[in-house]
């Protein structure tokens, strides 16, 4: 594996690290920045928190406004934080926020030119998971969290892959993209017109009929900006209810869509990953 | 007073609020970010905690990225965050980092053409607080901290007006500006040639006379690329030997100048001035 080191801060006692490396299924290269807590120092391998970030963010916004180092080094746990698209002078872009670079949704795009590069469900399910664990003293014990559209893609790729995750979390997460306007803007340029394709990407959906469960937990600003036209976490609840899924879905009072909320509550979220990483 | 609402964030029960005022000491419109814990709630009246952002900030880098928030709603302390410099289109600047906007240096310019609005020491020492104290719960107990050229202006408010501020502490603070290329740059610009009225900016210098103390915090990392060159602890450490000056400074093996330091010792900083603020 060649990954190169392009920063490192330790913090916490453990270390901030950021890399860049040539993606294969990404067929461009990609940053990551990854979080070891003190725990992973002599070697010792310790478990993964995969982080997946929200519209327009990269591998920083994590790391800088969560808030997750103190309770990553007490738990022990790493957190791995991917881009959220592919990246570089000859990937497809869109001027829009809301598609192209920095909007990859997580998906495996199908439709051209966005299928050159858009593959960011493979890469995060198995190309970066394989190179962190090949690379760090990280072991195969996986959760995975993120935070709107990075919510989106932790609930998907979890309740698609139950064998490879322990844990789901996510804050204000996109629940229902496929009838919400970020989800069918992007769904429509990555996957195409017809809307058959679209259910495997939809965590409502997948919610309501899944019979193998990953434990979820969902956390919801009251005042977010986004709530009622974008993420709708009703439709969530309603498929959990439908499945018997173990979903706890919390609405909090005042709390937007930002990273102060995030940090409110993100040790809630390391300790519900740790207890079943830790299993 | 007239002060303009500009953002608000809910945030581990308390808000964050950012504001725009029109300064009369700055001559020029000022932003400013207000941390209020949930003690405050109900018009109770909390402690103060200024914080001075380094070169290049403003308000917000310490809201988004210190993780202090958590801990100022457990000890009930209100955080205020001023930006780093006036602002404006009318106002004096420099195309380097170091010189101009962003880089105000606490101090009250008395050369064209920075005199006109460079004029942060005494916004900081008067001007905010007034304001603050007269438009939010937060009583007039004070504390002061900062990071670098913050930590620089932490120090020197809180040396030269003893009255004013319970505690101060700093993170790699500008320690003997006199002596350094930022210190002896911005000083040269806004104080002039003779060097004879820097000293009353200098940390290092008013340490070693100092007669009256204040209880003093300073937390370095050894790991920090402006240490040996611009930072120069050991100046501060020798000046606090010589007057017996209550300083604790603490050296910190692999840590750097950035906000995962900060974020990795902000728990101790808080508990330090609550200690101070709550006698």
């Amino acid at each position: 594996m060649n990954i190169e080191n392009l920063s490192r801060n330790k913090s916490f006692g453990g270390w901030h690290k950021q890399y860049s490396h040539h993606s294969e299924t990404l067929n461009c290269d990609m940053r990551f920045a990854i979080y070891l807590p003190p725990q992973a120092a002599n070697g010792n391998k310790v478990p993964a928190l995969y982080w997946l970030s929200g519209l327009t963010c990269t591998d920083e916004n994590f790391m800088q406004k969560a808030a997750a180092h103190q309770m990553a080094a007490e738990l022990g746990v790493a957190i791995i934080a991917p881009d959220t698209s592919p990246r570089g002078d000859d990937v497809a872009d869109d001027e829009a926020y809301d598609l192209g670079k920095g909007a990859g949704f997580y998906v495996n795009a199908t439709q051209a030119p966005w299928n050159r590069h858009y593959r960011m469900y493979d890469y995060v399910l198995n190309e970066l998971p394989n190179l962190i664990e090949s690379v760090f003293p990280v072991s195969d014990k996986r959760s995975i969290f993120g935070h709107s559209m990075g919510g989106h893609g932790a609930l998907v790729l979890a309740m698609r892959n139950p064998g490879r995750y322990q844990s789901v979390s996510a804050f204000s997460p996109i629940s229902n993209p496929i009838d919400c306007p970020w989800g069918k803007k992007a769904f429509t340029a990555y996957l195409g017109e017809d809307t058959a394709s679209w259910a495997e990407y939809d965590s409502s959906l997948l919610m309501k009929k899944a019979s193998q469960f990953v434990p979820a937990l969902v956390d919801q600003g009251e005042a977010d900006n986004f709530l009622v036209e974008q993420l709708k976490p009703e439709a969530l609840e309603a498929a959990a209810k439908e499945s018997g899924y173990p979903l706890t879905l919390n609405r909090h009072e005042g709390y937007d869509h930002s990273y102060y909320f995030i940090a409110s509550f993100i040790g809630e979220h390391l300790h519900f990953h740790a207890k079943h990483l830790n299993k």
